[in-house]
């Protein structure tokens, strides 16, 4: 049998055919036209797949199950997009309406939840069971693995570890809200902090930097690693920033691995160490519980992939 | 058959016997010496549970398992205490223990998990499978039940909520950290917020209560309810932090139901419906799912035997 990954977004949906160890045999992509609507999405979808299987060779019956991933809040008991900013769906039945063009079971989350269940099959948490991931990016995602299976909480509206507060009443939020974890630890809100201090100390290496490269995360990483103050003081509280809000989630589910996804991930270790000696630092009861281990996500690009079809494999064994 | 519930406070041990419907058949309680010993514990638990079963005319084998709610990390699992506080114990081999007196199935777990099982087979949570419930007293204990199962982390070293951040950099807490949601929610930070208004609105109906009553947390709450101003800021603020922190393990595990214990909860629909409509508010996506229902806790003096009968019969249901 092989198995069906779909990867849900704004512009394009991400279709792969791959086997049970997560071997990728083949993978396309199409692109969504504006305002595309369940049903067509759906169609489009199945309509890759079956091209794709084609492709190699392989009857479409061998597909034995789709995992789709998507942004926004899904409500993967009853297939259901609840809600998808980047989409514009909202209440869309998908599942449903898949069931329309295929017969095999389609199973669909959250993309950053299905990330994390693919870190735990395919990549940097294999062997683990309880597994934290932040994506920090335009916001901060997290999804949660707790012995073996999904956090996604009622109707899916779970896991939103990027609206833990971090400060109360301080920095704005997409969300509305004043001082949430994201404002502070997401990839966009670190290009802030560097824009303030570049304004701050003009004379500074990071601001020469910054002129000419902004907007770009790797200023305050680079400036400092040339010893540059300014720089040094950006990413330390940066850190501070990530570690605060990781050692709150940490604390309330205590998993066995932590893992760190998004572009700043690539700053490897001189970011990663940083992050996990604070956090664990900040752990309630440090002294006596073990460690808890951070590491870098492992699949960057095709995460999406991935994740999807985790989907796929575990909702067929359950 | 029937049950046992232990519930270890650092003062006394209480012991019951109940049935299957939690209906407590007896109960007793023994002092616990200082120092005590993890085997002088479990001696002690055992022979006070053989004399209720003695006394009630019960043949001590119709005892179908034992639950045990303690203060501190418990790590279930290995049926060991981790470190207490309260009862000065590290790394105390309970289950262990407690099988050289005692042939029947004993479970352990920490007394806030338990207490939230507790409610959800015998108090305010019947009926739903996913609670969160946060005791305020004097520090914020917290237990949650996703699908029917206690989240406990490693070693059971999760379901700390009293330490998720509220403020960056704000009020010291006993953890060692600053800032945490303990600090501004138990009720002991009630207390502290009530004295600080006193003394800085020395004309307030809230400090001439205070200068009577203190330290009382009814007096921000009298205060309000007649009109105070200062009264009414402090109960104000209190909501308000309450909320916050609620909202961040909300967006988290999104449970059906958020229970509040602690002596506060007995302010009834004053308390609890402030709560609830502010951290609705304050939840992400608050528009497009479903509100999140705010109860108190229904168990409270026996809250810790129920919470221990229902590890008692959750224990041996697994």
């Amino acid at each position: 049998m092989i198995y069906a990954g779909v990867d849900v977004g704004g512009m394009s949906i991400k279709c792969c055919l791959a086997t049970k160890e997560g071997e990728i045999l083949i993978k396309d992509s199409f692109k969504t036209k504006d305002n595309i609507t369940c049903d067509e999405m759906a169609e489009g979808i199945a309509s890759c797949l079956k091209s794709l299987a084609a492709r190699i060779n392989v009857p479409f019956e061998d597909v034995a199950s789709v995992g789709i991933g998507t942004p926004g809040t899904v409500d993967g008991k009853k297939g259901v997009i609840v809600y998808s900013n980047n989409i514009k769906l909202e209440r869309a039945p998908i599942v449903a309406d898949m069931k329309k063009y295929i017969s095999c079971p389609v199973f669909v989350e959250n993309d950053a939840n299905a990330a994390a269940l693919g870190e735990m099959l395919f990549g940097a948490a294999k062997g683990t069971k309880d597994v934290l991931l932040i994506t920090l990016g335009t916001g901060v995602g997290t999804g949660v693995v707790i012995d073996g299976k999904l956090l996604t909480g009622k109707n899916g509206a779970g896991a939103e570890g990027g609206h833990i507060m971090l400060k109360l009443g301080g920095e704005p939020c997409s969300c509305g809200n004043k001082g949430c974890y994201e404002a502070y630890a997401s990839a966009s809100a670190l290009l802030r902090q560097t824009a303030r201090m570049a304004a701050r100390r003009p004379d500074s290496m990071l601001a020469a930097m910054w002129q000419e490269k902004s907007p770009s995360g790797l200023v305050p990483f680079d400036a400092a690693k040339a010893g540059d103050k300014a720089g040094t003081k950006v990413v330390r509280d940066y850190v501070n920033y990530v570690a605060q809000g990781l050692a709150s989630l940490v604390n309330f589910v205590r998993p066995d691995l932590v893992l760190i996804g998004g572009g700043i991930s690539n700053q490897g270790d001189y970011f990663i160490k940083k992050v996990s000696r604070r956090m664990n630092s900040l752990l309630y009861g440090a002294k006596l519980n073990p460690k808890v281990k951070v590491k870098a996500a492992a699949l960057l690009n095709d995460a999406g992939l991935y994740g999807a079809l985790a989907l796929a494999l575990q909702g067929e064994r359950v």
